[in-house]
């Protein structure tokens, strides 16, 4: 038998950490836990690590530390604070993968540093892709590191691709469930509510992402996530909306041959793939089942009426810092919706206009993408206040 | 660049044989016909030969060899006559696959020797493992030889398999077409005739095979053959109906993943793969769009209707000599099936008789195969002469 395979979880308190450490929970002879990291939930996060018993864990807002150090440190498990913690303690020998479930661009510095230490990475955070995808796919390049998704499309393709990635890809096509909003016309978007875009018809996800699928931004930041995982360019990349999230993507080879993968929406199942490659673990994961569905259904994505996907296909296309504007300012108006500050319309409305604004730059370094992410954050932040 | 694999097409006529010759017009500098086969068809093999260059040909029905030598030894191609042949010229050293497009019971022999002489085995003949899928298997580990499936759902299956193959197989499902009697009843089938189930609705192919669909008789051959090709048990094997035929087949693993190979039905792709695996090769075969298909839809398969496919499963359970069996009396039904000597339900109810009354072997040696498939031909014949 091998050794355990050791993992730091970032946003392990998250629903992703939380579905990571189930996995964890089922094969605990397959994975040990070495870092837990959380940004505010640190009575979630003491839970996990009496259950999980870290070397390590990580509570980023500062405030929470002591109460973590006086339960953790006792237990001989280590405990730090701060977000540039974070970063640093990716480095430690004994992880052999880090799994990134942190929210948006704060994802970025922790994955470069682990990519950096040679740790291989679970990707769960599309926006570092998205932000610097270029970097990020150089750098694991140069590290000789593996990027394995974690997001159910992402995840699907690099199933289907296990044993033919010497063979080209001719396209992939990336499946979205079309969100609470699926056939809604704008006049009906301009009216809702923060609480029905918070209703996934299929996923149970954290707050963001979740409106990201309502505005079908989720779905633009895949497609540039998947451009950089697997060197495709925009004409490559095709979205199809399938309202059940039953084919969760599909591969097609210059044979004419597509393969696709398929389940019930669970994300326990990319998330343990993600770890256990190239070998599947047994699981008592509910099983789909075509007897419950008796049709699987796909149509066009309405980018008029979603503009959001539009705008991200048109920046893949503009390139250099472009998806770095995007995403900053999309992570603006999405917390600005969470707090009934803008409408859900005006959220494309505020990226579009950064997008026009935001100074370009062809080939951004780190340092660019850090300065276009402060400059979009703050352009965004003007806009919505002309706007209120 | 390699050397072009050399390629024996057994049955290069039919219609899986002219679809591999597509592929070896498409893809010269791979694929080099060292033999050509045909049952009747003279004048085809002759234009194919001269098309090709092959080594050798064989003409099966010997009234026809004198043509067939006049015009082709000129040109230094070998002619050789008689189903004997068939399995003699398979053993040429310069082979490297053999491509089995035979009809039926009459692929086991060639496919045999093929083996025996160490070639690997492009299998379009499903028969061949139904009858003897023990033996067959146990040959090509013992000669170290690889079958590579050509049968749509099982190079979907196979597919889906690549770089997987040490991940165990939880279940897989084949997709059926349902065929052109789909939802029909019992009272509608027991007056079809011979036209109407040549009409299949998505796949262009032999009359055996096509009324097979028809019947559900293939699915349920091809149940038989996965159980032997993927080293499946009985309860590891769904069918599920599909009339698109879009999706060829799933696999799912034991994470609860599934995988699936889909396309427009065309042969020309599984043949291709099975030749030209693990790479793939760029066609121009006509690709799949979603734009085409709003809906992909699925039912249970109706095996009190179509009742061969549950005597299928049953002689899938009981084993021993049983397929071999069921095949026979299937082989002996749709032949006088297509010269209208017997109607279309009364198939089932022969083949189901030959099951009960021809004598069941539990570990049938070659040679057991070969008395049983006599046995249930005869009495097959018996049963059909009493019905008219």
């Amino acid at each position: 038998m091998n050794n355990p395979k050791s993992v730091a979880i970032l946003g392990s308190t998250g629903s992703i950490g939380t579905q990571t450490l189930e996995v964890v929970r089922q094969h605990r002879e397959e994975f040990q836990v070495e870092v837990l990291t959380a940004q505010n939930n640190y009575q979630l996060l003491i839970t996990q690590a009496l259950e999980f018993e870290p070397n390590a864990v990580v509570i980023a807002n500062e405030d929470h530390y002591p109460t973590v150090r006086d339960v953790l440190q006792p237990k001989g498990i280590k405990v730090f604070a701060g977000t540039k913690s974070i970063s640093q303690v990716v480095e430690m020998d004994s992880i052999d993968v880090v799994l990134t479930a942190l929210v948006g661009y704060s994802g970025l510095i922790p994955t470069i540093n682990a990519i950096k230490a040679g740790k291989n990475i679970a990707l769960a955070n599309k926006e570092t892709l998205v932000v610097a995808g270029e970097i990020i796919t150089a750098l694991a390049k140069e590290y000789g590191v593996n990027i394995y998704p974690v997001d159910s499309e992402h995840s699907a393709i690099f199933q289907c691709l296990v044993g033919e990635f010497h063979n080209p890809i001719e396209k992939i096509i990336l499946t979205a469930s079309g969100g609470p909003f699926r056939g809604r016309d704008r006049e009906f978007l301009s009216t809702v509510t923060k609480a029905q875009a918070l209703k996934h018809p299929n996923w149970d996800m954290g707050a963001k992402i979740t409106i990201d699928s309502a505005s079908m931004m989720n779905k633009g930041l895949e497609v540039i996530e998947a451009k950089w995982l697997f060197g495709l360019n925009k004409d490559q990349i095709d979205v199809v909306v399938h309202p059940q999230s039953i084919i969760h993507s599909l591969v097609q080879f210059e044979d004419g041959s597509l393969k696709a993968q398929l389940g019930l929406p669970d994300m326990r199942i990319p998330i343990q793939f993600a770890l256990s490659f190239p070998d599947r673990l047994k699981s008592d994961f509910e099983r789909f089942d075509f007897a419950n569905f008796a049709a699987l259904n796909f149509e066009e994505p309405d980018m008029d009426t979603f503009r959001n996907l539009k705008l991200a296909f048109d920046s893949l296309e503009r390139g250099g810092n472009a998806p770095c504007i995007l995403n900053a300012a999309n992570e603006v108006v999405v917390e600005a919706f969470l707090k009934d500050e803008v409408g859900f319309l005006e959220m494309s409305d505020v990226i579009e206009a950064a997008l026009a604004k935001v100074e370009f730059v062809k080939n951004p370094s780190l340092e660019d993408h850090i300065q276009t992410d402060a400059k979009a954050r703050k352009l965004a932040q003007e806009l919505l206040l002309k706007i209120s």
